[in-house]
Parts: structure tokens; sequence; C-alpha cells
């Protein structure tokens, strides 16, 4: 399986709406990309200071399975029109479980 | 259930040894700490470039069991013997789902 993982914070002037609108995007991309075994997405729990904002887990049967997702025009839209006019900073890390 | 989710990048100078004994370490909570429902922890797989280097997914089933971790002597006892002194940048997000 791979597990992919990826952690975002938004610029300080993205609204709300932005926001929002990253989650609901991200959120159709199972009825889209039957290659997604499972998919969390969703902003940070405020439980500690210093978090990033906002986490995807996206986990596959197959590094090729990941890489339809990475590469799917629908996810990559969603990537330019609304993820990169609102990120800030990007953290992310593939593993093989 | 809150999903908790933390990336490291090491220190340049971090040794493979240094790197395998934080994963070692941190394998061995779930035998004692039950709050944890599923721990998925590893390195990046590499097949992206400028990703962290390691990732930790602890799935629990209400945030008091996450705290339980948390705060658990025995995972204070890892972050402070093996992770903090080789960190150079960490990233996390609770995800409440």
């Amino acid at each position: 399986m791979i597990r992919h993982i990826v952690l975002f914070t938004w610029a300080d002037d993205a609204t709300d709406e932005q926001k929002a609108t990253v989650a609901a995007e991200l959120g159709k991309l199972p009825g889209v990309i039957p290659e997604l075994r499972a998919y969390t997405v969703g902003p940070d729990a405020g439980i500690n200071e210093g978090n990033h904002e906002f986490a995807v887990v996206a986990d596959f049967d197959s590094v090729d399975d990941y890489l339809v997702y990475r590469d799917h025009p629908r996810h990559q839209a969603v990537i330019a029109e609304h993820i990169k006019p609102i990120v800030a900073a990007r953290a992310a890390v593939q593993l093989s479980l």
C-alpha cells in the first residue's frame, strides 16, 4: 500500500470560502479516481499550536495507482485553481506500507 | 476519530542508524499505548522530490485518547532521546474525522 500525506498552511489572506472550496473539490475526487482506496481530507482540529492548517491522507494499492491520482487532470485542476492560489507552505511524504 | 499526522525532515548530519532508531522506537508504542487504534510510521518512499523524510499517522477513537498518546512518558522519551536530536523540520495536523 502507498499512503500519500500532504499538509498545507494557507496564506494569511486566504478566505474561509477559499479554504472550504479546497476541501469540497478534493472531496469529489474519490468519485472520479477509483484508484483512491481511502481518502481523508480536512482542516486541523485546533488541538495544538504551530500546526499546519489542512491535511490530505490518500491510500492506494500501488505506486502506479498513486501516480494516476497525482497526475489526474481533475486533481491537477484542483491544485491549479484552488490550492496554489492560497498555499503558503506544503509538506508531503509518501509511505510504502 | 482523531487522525494525528506528523512529518519530519532530519538534520544533514543525522545517521542512518539514528533514523532507523526513531522508526524502531516509535514502532514499540502500540504495545504500550493501547489507545493507538492504527499506527503507520516510516521513511518517505522516494517517489517525489522535495518531500519531508519521515511520517507518522496515528488514529485514535477520541481527542482524549490522542492526548494520552501525545503526553505518554514513553512517547515523550522517544521524542526527547531520538527525535529532537536529529530533527530539522516538523509539520503536523490533527484531523477530526
